[in-house]
């Protein structure tokens, strides 16, 4: 007689696994506490109090006044959920001014809101190339998982050029029958090398080819250009972008996603993505406070100016300090250990033994032998933070025996 | 030469084939007044005011002051974002607290939380049956998207056995290699019918043959059971039952989505699912507000017995006045009109004439041909407010000429 499968014994192997491998992720259990970030409460073993160097609350304004006197006053007016998908009675007037708002910071005619930037990714990129008739997407080799993800439920045609390389991308649009639908994807920050991608070089092939493009913006908005419309607004390049794909999560200090683009663009996303369509709509509050803080960015420099001198200051350091790090244009720093169990090792060390928590960044979110510390200065922290993470570093570097670089100083 | 293809003419004769077909969602553009559920601000023509009949904030709890402290209270504490994702800095107290009101909620070892139950569908469904090797998926045929796309997306082969049919799921069951992994997929009640699955019958089956099961409880949870554990509660099956999948953005009235299962199985999805790994965590205030709301309905039943009350004084009034509406024995009251214009016709003028608010449901979302106006009556209705509503269907169905049934008395 045959066994039935032992559901319970195969997820404990494949955890085993990932144990084995050091890809088990253990989270740590913070209580974030406004007015101090980027200090946290540490829940658990270890230190009560831990400084927060991995966050994607890159401005802090996740404790923006504005943003926290929005969310508590539209509470106050409009109670805690949506109470139904945007459709079935859930559409509140705060997020139609978030929408508003999100179209001007791009100079778009219209911009659609998603519960978060994955689903945004997933089912924008996915109704596009689903529904495109014969649609061929063109998508850069290290895209983020959530737009892999759209491309793949699509089950469009995909092609893959390689990461930031236009030649290769004109070469594969070369090829293709012009009369057919041709989607390029890319993004201008990747979020775990933090490297910028030749936004104008993609865009240029793009047009050439009649290609429609569709950029992922996530780790630009609210970071970049004079109004915080991302590398494309720097780049004067947004209205030449058919798609500008954004989150409310990370330097906006919130939740949710959204595109920004024509009207009909987003009306058909609207109509036809079941990830949109069959889904309860953020809470008004959430959308409130997205909106105070995309409004708030618009107009202030400071916390963009603050921001970009932490990130010079902490990568100066680690040059003196001889810690490697990849080089990029961006506010991301890898700290490159290139072992998953010393990933983690550092990482339990630096929270343990100085209270500085920096989550190790193992597969599958990066290739197998890059494990890295990826570090996000923000405007919040001071010098004397910075002062303690780059001595941290350095003792564990040296007691670890790890590579350092040829020290600039 | 060829023509490139013509992006924006595409968007838009898809979207006029919508109009034409009497399928375009207008969406009406609410502000919910905290306090005054289910009355709500109404953005742009017609009524400032409306009573909103199609919430599914069905207990009302999107404007109960222990979830709205809660929620202020965590706002105040850890400001507005979780800052990241679950594993890179983003898990908060908050989440952890609401993990284990969860399991607790449903007698399971460990629940899991993702950022809608959408994504908590698709995510685990997609996961599951990716992950397991040469898994089976036995999936109702009225199954809501959510789940559809999961499986879809998890390529796993799939098999639909007839709506709430125990026989059917047998048979299928029966050809099967036993050493496979089965996964049966089916839901408590049925959004749009409201129809109750036969949920013992179907674990029975699959126990028979040691097959694992997934039931959506999103439209039980809060709402059935003695502590709102759902239908699987009420009906003692909870500890059967291999994964309970629920939401938070219903009858707990925030947002969010949620499975609830061992431990092993929650770190399985944790450790490998794409849509919860690679996406910001939920806004701590959310978390908090949620747990606020699931630990108040563990213990009162009053929002429950208020709510069977109001829907049944709803039901009797409509088959009074010969009110066509699918009988079920659910809180959902799904009227049948069965044109997608004439249904969106009544609910225009319904909103027009006498400030009630009723959203269309039109394919997509239910088959051609069953296009419905669907109400959920809910504790904040009063006698005054469903007289209202009745009177005003009577006038229409007397305007219009509508099907009437036999009237009961």
């Amino acid at each position: 007689m045959t066994t039935d499968f032992n559901f319970g014994s195969f997820f404990q192997s494949e955890l085993d696994r990932l144990h084995d491998a050091g890809n088990y992720r253990v989270f740590a259990e913070l209580e974030r506490k406004r007015g101090s970030f980027p200090k946290a409460k540490k829940h658990g073993d270890g230190p009560d109090e831990v400084t927060v160097w991995c966050s994607n609350d890159y401005l802090g304004m996740g404790q923006s006044a504005h943003v926290l006197k929005a969310m508590h006053d539209a509470l106050d007016s409009c109670g805690a959920g949506a109470g139904g998908t945007r459709n079935i009675s859930g559409t509140n007037h705060h997020h139609v001014l978030l929408e508003r708002e999100l179209a001007d910071l791009h100079g778009k005619e219209a911009a659609l809101l998603f519960t978060s930037g994955y689903v945004s990714n997933w089912a924008a990129l996915g109704t596009l190339a689903a529904r495109l008739p014969n649609c061929v997407v063109l998508s850069d080799a290290c895209n983020h998982a959530s737009m892999i993800e759209g491309i793949r439920h699509s089950r469009a045609e995909c092609q893959v050029f390689r990461h930031n390389d236009p030649a290769h991308l004109d070469e594969l649009l070369s090829r293709i029958d012009p009369s057919r639908p041709k989607l390029v994807a890319f993004e201008s920050v990747y979020s775990m090398d933090g490297d910028i991608g030749p936004i104008r070089e993609i865009v240029e092939v793009a047009e050439k080819h009649g290609a429609m493009t569709y950029l992922d913006e996530v780790h630009g908005v609210g970071l970049y250009g004079p109004r915080g419309g991302g590398v494309a607004e720097r780049e004067g390049l947004m209205d030449r972008i058919t798609v500008i794909e954004g989150t409310l999560g990370k330097a906006f200090g919130v939740m949710g996603g959204y595109i920004a683009a024509s009207t009909a663009l987003c009306d058909y996303v609207r109509s036809f993505a079941s990830g949109f369509i069959f889904t309860t709509a953020l809470p008004p509050a959430v959308a409130a406070g997205a909106a105070a803080s995309v409004k708030h960015l618009k107009a202030s420099e400071m916390e963009r100016a603050r921001h970009q001198d932490r990130v010079a200051r902490v990568r100066a350091r680690l040059d003196v300090a001889g810690i490697p790090h990849l080089p990029n244009e961006s506010h991301i720093i890898p700290v490159m250990v290139g072992d998953p169990h010393k990933c983690k090792m550092i990482s339990d060390w630096l929270m343990e033994h100085h209270g500085i928590y920096v989550q190790p960044i193992n597969y599958p979110t990066v290739p197998l032998g890059t494990e890295r510390l990826r570090i996000t200065p923000s405007p919040v922290h001071d010098d004397g933070d910075i002062d303690r993470l780059i001595d941290a570093l350095s003792e564990i570097w040296g007691h670890c025996a790890l590579a350092r670089t040829a020290v600039a100083a």
